[in-house]
């Protein structure tokens, strides 16, 4: 029943947006329905996703949840670097990775809080995921201050961000053979939530490869429907692009991991939770981003890895406090209240920009 | 006996202050007659709101002392907002948090230390304390950084600054809920030092209540006089008013507390220094600053809340420092004596500002 | 008979660099002969330091250790700051921290990583030394700060600069006397490693003191050897004086520290490879380079303590990730990647100034 209902709701929402796309409907109204389109589709292509990683093996399994996790959310950063919106494209990665760490940490901390006094979970997979956040801020960090500092040319600015971007993906990489081979069971949650989010397959092996690929054609599809709109959204709203790639285009993108990671949180998997949050931020600093500035090269002039200042504060700051409220492997619910209010500062603050 | 001198000392400054100001008596005499005063006062309307609050029962007794304890900083500061000298404000308010995280704290472990090897207190309140901190240090710094770095207008400048302000105070109103009714039980110190600096009560209830009402008239007078004398000393000593209001002003408002504190660190009762030193920093960074903000906006133009790099500077260092220091539960001499180093390189950068 | 090749190593080298020195032989080849004897000095000033250490007992040996242990590095940045290459000398201060730190640690917990599922040491010492490490930074950081933001005039800044120094090294005394008198205990390893890298001593005590007075010596020539070189290799490969100083002179400066923390990380003595690598850089902040500011006003014009953004940068970043990897007392495999990468990085960085 519930199944039926998310499918009607797919199809709906995608031909709907699809039919407004091409036939240049209200942009107001390709917007809204595009959105909800990319909200469907990121949860269909999460579902089919999980589902091949069940017949996968563990293994694998792991590796193509780790990768597909955020397909949506790179497909449409794809079209953004080749439509040259290299700053919509830097905005929409800043608020993926903010929006994990204070709003979908924050909320599934929250609501978690609220049920139960106090939540914990495998306190030496926080530190791990710190260190790993913190490693992603330096990545990002080290280019801003010496092209800003030293005045580099635009050749240093593109070596030195294609080599961080390469380190950056390499550290991802050997964090999979860390996490997923030499060093699996020390990570693994005590009350074994980590496979807590995978239960039973709901479809068949070979529907669950042919969803896989027409759940990614379809992201691929509204996600540019969308991004086309963003322009005409944002000027008619008054809104900056900076705003509109940093919030709507992340809490859109992201729709799907959010109530994932609050369910989880009510029923007490906050460690669960807390690997989808930190776990989809890592993995968009450390490997969206770097993969988008080396297809980038393929398109034209290279997108560099230099946030601006104010993005690489937002990204600084949340690691921060997350880093802060997540390290004792303890959380409450004034913790998912400092997270979410230092998303609404940021929030006003991108707004007033 | 010793209350007898503390009310003799008490009512003979206040009552020579009251009259140098008036009479325009020497400036230097003022400057330190009233100093002095101020000293007795803060001292007398401490041991008020203790009192009053012991009557109040636990509860509102505790939000009492959390609200009250900085009366006096509150209420030099407003005279310094009604005068539009909103950098000595900054900087008083700079000078309060690093004198508590650096020369209350750092004398405190550093006595504690030379009397006990190692002093051990509840490691779950010092890691909520951190995090509180954090997100003081966050709420100061978004705002510089985004005011400075995109060049906001005065009004999304006066706007953030309200927004924030409100929001720091929306954390503050939370953390006493959270700290005194939903997790009252979890922060309490091992060894029952939460209740140890209220003991019994010296004054009965009405003349508590008296008392309070009295000490708090009397902060506001000599408040005052204390801050007329401020240009004129800063100017005949050539210090600058941004060091005579965060290192002078500073060590003045909060003696009261930095006695209390390090008598509880030599009775082996750090865990209540620490809440004391931490605790009035929080309070300041989470409850007077953004309140003198929303107060500024009765007289006039609003103080933003966008301190200078050096003022964050020495919030964060003092913030990073306090907190290494005290994330572990323990502290020795040598722990004191880096806080205090840090606080004494900061007094003298201050001072050739 | 491998100590009988190590002299041999020694003598050769050091005599080969001092004909190739004053015949003025070709310019490469004296840089590459002399940073060759550099390593076999500084090593036999190492072998040398220990013995006597042994005989001096242990407190006074501990000291001598401590202070001995980056001779070659303080003779190498002495000939540099008479010379006046004061630039030179921040780089290879700033070189040494971060290359003890990401390069000897990160190599160190790689290594002993892939022998050793997971390494353990005394994580009482990880967090005193973080500590102290955050102390360096701060000291650092503040002059930096303050200097750049409130345009200090000349000699603000020599006064700031020469009063922070004189704070550092009373800290770092003071580390000394916590660390080896009042709380030694404490700090110990519980595996016993903290007298492990001292074995029987290998000379007789007269010996022993003739070496270590001979090997200074040998260090201060070759040290101005190798310095003499430097600014015509540096032109000819077309690298800064910056990248020469912070990675090549550092790297041979250290490389006696390097082979040594390895060789323990690979016995399971990771606290020992630990307290090396931490130690050095921190002995390198806290006491190397606040002597040479000292040393330098008796040449001439005071070498200030203002470190530039790039390389303050480098050292936070250095001393954050190294903190965040040590703080748990564990170490595994992939944190010695992270390691090495930040280090790949900044050398890249570096290398493009």
């Amino acid at each position: 029943m519930r199944r039926k209902l998310f499918f009607t709701g797919l199809i709906v929402t995608f031909v709907l947006s699809g039919i407004a796309h091409y036939a240049h409907w209200n942009e107001m109204f390709q917007f809204v329905v595009s959105a909800i389109a990319v909200i469907f589709v990121a949860g269909f292509l999460g579902q089919a996703t999980e589902s091949v990683s069940h017949y996968a093996g563990q293994r694998l399994g792991g590796f193509l949840n780790a990768t597909f996790g955020n397909a949506a959310e790179l497909i449409i950063a794809i079209f953004l670097v080749k439509a040259g919106s290299f700053e919509t494209v830097k905005a929409s990665l800043t608020g993926s990775i903010i929006g994990n760490l204070l709003l979908v940490l924050g909320l599934s901390v929250l609501m978690g809080g609220l049920k139960f006094k106090e939540q914990v979970y495998n306190a030496k997979l926080a530190d791990h995921n710190s260190t790993l956040m913190m490693m992603a801020v330096i990545g990002l960090f080290i280019p801003a201050i010496f092209v800003t500092a030293e005045h580099f040319s635009p050749e240093a600015d593109r070596f030195l961000s294609i080599t961080v971007a390469i380190i950056l993906i390499v550290c991802y990489l050997l964090w999979l053979i860390f996490s997923m081979i030499t060093h699996k069971d020390m990570l693994a949650d005590s009350d074994d939530t980590s496979s807590g989010h995978g239960e039973e397959p709901i479809w068949s092996k070979s529907r669950s490869i042919l969803y896989l690929v027409v759940a990614t054609v379809m992201v691929a599809f509204v996600s540019e429907w969308l991004v086309h709109t963003l322009h005409g959204v944002s000027s008619r709203f008054g809104l900056s692009e900076l705003f509109v790639g940093a919030f709507v285009v992340a809490i859109v993108g992201n729709a799907a991991e959010h109530s994932a990671a609050i369910l989880l949180a009510m029923k007490n998997k906050i460690g669960a939770a807390v690997e989808i949050a930190v776990g989809s931020s890592l993995q968009i600093a450390l490997f969206v981003a770097p993969v988008l500035i080396l297809i980038s090269t393929l398109f034209g002039p290279t997108m560099d890895i230099v946030f601006s200042p104010i993005e690489l504060a937002a990204i600084g700051v949340a690691v921060f406090i997350a880093k802060s409220v997540s390290s004792d492997g303890r959380t409450n619910w004034y913790e998912g209240v400092l997270l979410l209010m230092v998303y609404v500062i940021l929030g006003f603050a991108f707004y007033l920009v």
